[in-house]
């Protein structure tokens, strides 16, 4: 008997809906009867496709791709961060900021969750990351002792996260460039 | 007809139950009844003395002071930041961090969670930091206009975010001491 899949236009309309949803209600609030709500598709097809909340979750997180950091390269550290921030559009960083939030306390309960989380989400950022830092030491932009460059997702994340909690303030590409300018790069001791 | 008060001390044990229980199922999981259960009190002086769980939840901040930072004056800014972080004990850090991501996409959700939280946790410790910003500032460590100066709160909360979602390690003083040697005097450009 043949099953019902879903088109991928419908699947892909199914996990930005998930990663919309997740900013809005955070991962608890997250249901399959409200994904199945928005998406006009039932509950039925849903756990088919799926399996499970986590799951679905974690698809989406994959298919939810970033910016390709690896493949920016402008010739300077500084041309790739600011390259980096203008390919993200503000409405979609905003969006990442509230995923962000949605997610911060189930990847504490849920290790499977963290993991998909740190495989999907986190590792290619940070390799990305790795490499566009490992290019400026190669160039003499970075010295390759210096102990921020393993921080600089973490400085990232703090941008992120801590904007809207304490300036009450979207994230945008204005605010991350000067981020970047401000703590980054002279963290960094880049130009 | 006189009402059952709870003592300080009993309320001290209460708002400390709720901060760990914050932590261990974030804030959409806390339920008065999780809150009555593990402090043995009733539910109906829960109600009585807080009237609502944001209400609870906002004096349990409250009462969780963080390490007075303005006290804190030791001659130069590296000094500072690192009687701060010596002051916060490892286990009270951890429990910091888990608590923020319980919260952090709450207060998106909750208008009145966020203010409460800004009031009673963000602006004392940006006060406190800010004063010893401004007194490094006139000893001559940062520059006036040093456009990091304003961003240090981010720098630490992307600090205490991030090590739990990125390495999968708790928060403690090595890691901190690390981060602000690394990240937050070096974009203070501070020696």
């Amino acid at each position: 008997m043949a099953r019902s899949r879903l088109t991928p236009e419908r699947e892909s309309e199914l996990y930005a809906t998930v990663i919309d949803l997740l900013g809005e209600v955070g991962y608890d609030g997250l249901t399959m009867d409200a994904i199945a709500a928005r998406t006009r598709s039932s509950k039925a097809t849903l756990y088919r496709q799926w399996g499970s909340k986590p799951e679905l979750v974690a698809q989406s997180l994959r298919h939810h791709k970033p910016v390709r950091i690896a493949e920016i390269d402008t010739g300077t550290l500084r041309g790739d961060f600011h390259e980096m921030i203008r390919r993200s559009d503000d409405c979609r960083m905003e969006k990442d900021s509230a995923m962000m939030r949605g997610l911060a306390h189930a990847v504490s309960e849920n290790p499977e969750l963290l993991q998909a989380m740190r495989a999907l989400l986190i590792e290619p950022e940070m390799t990305g990351l790795d490499l566009l830092l490992r290019r400026a030491v190669a160039r003499g932009e970075v010295d390759a002792g210096n102990p921020a460059l393993g921080l600089v997702p973490h400085m990232m994340i703090g941008a992120l996260v801590a904007r809207p909690l304490i300036e009450d303030l979207p994230v945008d590409q204005a605010y991350l460039t000067t981020y970047v300018d401000a703590v980054v790069l002279p963290a960094l001791g880049a130009p």
